[in-house]
């Protein structure tokens, strides 16, 4: 299979090293409007071949990898699916929820596989905490709760919430499950036209509520998610080596309504436990789903789909700022 | 000066022993409803005098300590300033600002020192916040983020803003200064009918944007603040043993807006610092500032206006949370 | 009951507080040279006896405690002895081991209990390893690291090996059971006569290697301590608030000396486990062991034999510093 | 100039990465005995050559660094050298000083720099601590103490020693300057004929004592390093992902011999500060010194002789071992 990397800012020569290594694949293509930045590329990935014209790159391959500016992903989405190319997606997915449907549409019209990366779902921590959930072992969910700040790096054409929440919306959106009732945020802006912190609120049905802290502007990188059920709590920090995913035997019970109130609540602690995580690169683990879902005919685990619903969520947050930090409800 | 502690549940122990210990303070009595409890503790200080009688209490007293729940507080206070007493109350002051101001109108008429019992602004580590914003170190505020989780302890007559946000928003009061312009809060309720965790967010002037994360319900006992300002930025965590503040010299620049992107945005990141902080323990310091606030007629740093600019804060996020969950407006 | 506290400095109050505490004891009696810090003590303890004359607290006694300097612990205690008292006595138990075979002998012939106080063995913390030893989790025992670092506090009559090291060497004679075959000591003295840190090294039968760093110049404070077995391994740092025991199922494993070295060694790694300790106070259950030993006429956990054992290693640390750090055997 | 990296193993390809990075080398080329290898890392880095004759690659290369197992470093190193090249050596440097005196001797006669790969003395936070020794902010020295311990990786053919302690010795070298006096070694053997675990203590003039933990069966990673100063101490923790560096403003004073202890001894506990380090990757910045001291005809920053002085202690630490753990001299 050949694939065209399309993009070679940031995160686009990860995607290249991957494809490289990825089993399945017999050639990588790249292109990028800079001529600086291909011929850099193209020293540090002797394998890969650069070519500069974008429709010569998508008339040759067979996948294509969009890791471009979030403004390009809809037109040049359809370009490489009208192209034939089956496409995986940088996140966020689209700026709007219409142009994602759009692109859906048009891949399973023409049968292509549509896959969006949502890097973390392929990581053994978030597999580990999607099996704990599934598992019945954190009991009924009560709140997801995540911190997902450090310095820099500003976008230009996004704000905080655009670039950073994706991710644990995403996450939310696999481990959750459920369809997300409503959601407000808000916000503040200090250097340009982009808020720099956000936070954001997602309320569940059941009375389990999720929340968001993205900046950009804090001194200190935290990468926290505490999740806590009624059964068992968990935290997951991503900054810690190892032991990332910490189960707490921990809880609240109330007991006995008529009873005085001392005797009622009872809190629970027991063991901590820290289950071993799978080691395996993300990265590579998306190349490898993105080809195998390919060769398969399969829906990959990040779908088109998924994708779309986490840009439903980003397009309600973002008029919930625009219009007085209200809850705004999630349509079906 | 003899002083009465009213009220020997969790807290009031507390404050007969510093007050035990407390230069100018002749002798410590103490009054409690549950004849047990009065027992337990006058076992734990013999110095302490049992005095089962509320009002033979206040009459004996030159000042009374309130460490009684929440919703005796106004009509306990009242009393005790009727009864001539100098007045310390536990934090939050009052259920509502018009007992606040009640509780102020009646102290000022009869000439008696009001004060609340705001503990963390007696700590060594809020002290150096406040200096370090006062002297400049920290330009223009951008952010005050707090999140103050931990398992239990549930109040049964208030929730879980009501019992720990009136720290944060008191170290927010002294450290932010100027007037907030309006609250929102969202919370959740999984165990009765009160909110065992929240989200509060509070709006400044420039900008400055305030949030407070509230949960009885986590697994792992969190206390951080972050600071964030324009020359530096400041973390503290309180369940460091030592070096609670940690000061990082690290900022954001947006230079030339006419040039590209790349070479507008710069970060830096210079050093990291960790003030030395005084040790004294908060509670022997509320104790003696206020003998000496009554000794010398003056009002003492957390004085009864502090305690209602804080109730005005948690009647709005009370509101907002009833009221759909909008920004309410904090009125001058 | 009645215990006789003998002296009054930095332990003595901790063992007042607990004694005054402690179920079955009637009346506690304390004696110091020091008139002030009597006084001192008194105030802050109302139910404490002051007695100014140590012959006489010790004939009004049942049992006394020695928080004295070491240099005083043996005749101290031969004369509580010869009074008739049952003694626990502070770490480190003696001097020499000598002295301390002859408290035991005397003891033993009066009938009389005789404890030392080594205050880890009563954590939960210390409790939870020993279990985890003596049920087989960890495996053949491989090493025992401990590093009991921090910035002070000096004794102006004994090294950092005879005022810190005690506290690991009744934890490894709790633990690793068994006797020690040899000691070696190093240590370095940069402000007075005596050493400020210091590196010892004990070795077991078996291969079993235990080493202790204790410093009083560190400029952090560090309390841990890992246990290396052939099945599992653990770290217990102290100055953790929870989670102070953490066990790794982590191991190493030898295959088949023929084959070539890339798959002779492999690497196990599983989950961490944190189990929950118990949280009493280790003072209070000193003290309740102390009085329920006399009471039963039964050993108590921390005999004198325990103390013997610990002194001895200590002389012949003493001894490997004094004589060309050699390692120095010990005597069945 | 052309650089023939020799030995594919665990290192020799980040020594390809980064000479292939490095200005002023033309061409990389690569041996190693196994042919599996060298295709590996071809395919990995397109610009390699492999040659698969060690004597054509050093005949053809003007420079050669070594890669191989220390046993091999002496023969090859002189090969190398007699072939015409310059040589860096991968540490340890030589199995035994004579070695390595050969090699320095031979490269003098031939004027080939020589030098020996002690990668941490080119990290930010290495350099940070000599700087701050050199300024004497620290003072004077009093200890460095060092723990170096993880689970893996056992070397087949040399104990913990020599594959862990040459970093600490190298850091000590550099920093603590002057000649050590003596080395002394304790350590156990586990799972084979090599020690797993070892304890070094290395005394230097004016009771400065240094001390060295590596263990290659530790649940957990540790790389802490402890320097006390008679100004000031610090920690360098390597595992930190910022801030590898505190320096403590904390220190201890002894002040009249003749007064009563309480009033001699006195701490100081000032504020901590953690400097910013540069983040260049250090193997970078050692291919850089290695060709700039050849190009500039100096000795590199690693010269034989640093090679030489951490082989002569690790020589003694040897002898220590299996001499029963007796202190070695170092000669002059």
């Amino acid at each position: 299979m050949i694939v065209a990397v399309i993009g070679l800012g940031y995160w686009g020569p990860n995607m290249v090293r991957n494809f490289l290594a990825c089993p399945g694949v017999n050639r990588v293509l790249a292109c990028d409007l800079d001529a600086e930045r291909c011929e850099q590329t193209a020293r540090r990935f002797p394998g890969l071949e650069i070519v500069a014209d974008l429709d010569e790159a998508l008339s040759r391959a067979d996948a294509a990898v969009l890791a471009t500016p979030l403004s390009t992903h809809h037109a040049l989405g359809m370009r490489a699916l009208d192209a034939g190319c089956h496409l995986l997606v940088e996140k966020p997915f689209t700026e709007t929820s219409a142009q994602a449907q759009e692109l859906i549409d048009t891949a399973r019209c023409r049968k292509l596989t549509l896959m969006v990366d949502h890097t973390f779902l392929y990581t053994g921590a978030v597999r580990k905490m999607a099996a704990l959930n599934q598992s019945g072992d954190l009991g009924r969910l009560l709140y997801f709760d995540s911190v997902r700040v450090n310095l820099g790096l500003f976008q230009h054409d996004t704000n905080v919430i655009w670039d950073l929440a994706p991710h644990d919306l995403s996450i939310m959106d696999h481990i959750l499950g459920g369809a997300p009732e409503a959601v407000q945020a808000v916000g503040a802006r200090h250097y340009y036209e982009h808020e720099d912190m956000a936070y954001l609120t997602v309320r569940y049905p059941n009375d389990l509520l999720a929340h968001i802290h993205v900046n950009w502007i804090s001194p200190v990188k935290v990468r926290q998610i505490l999740v806590g059920g009624s059964n068992r709590m968990l935290m997951y920090d991503d900054m810690e080596p190892s032991e990332k995913i910490k189960v707490y035997d921990k809880g609240v019970e109330i007991k006995d309504r008529e009873q005085v109130w001392e005797t009622l609540v009872s809190y629970r602690t027991g063991d901590m436990w820290a289950p071993r995580l799978e080691q395996a690169e993300a990265l590579s683990l998306i190349a490898r789903e993105f080809i195998a879902s390919i060769k398969e005919g399969r829906r990959p685990l990040t779908d088109g789909e998924s994708g779309l619903r986490v840009v439903r969520v980003l397009e309600a947050a973002q008029k919930s700022l625009t219009q007085g930090n209200v809850f705004v409800p999630l349509a079906d």
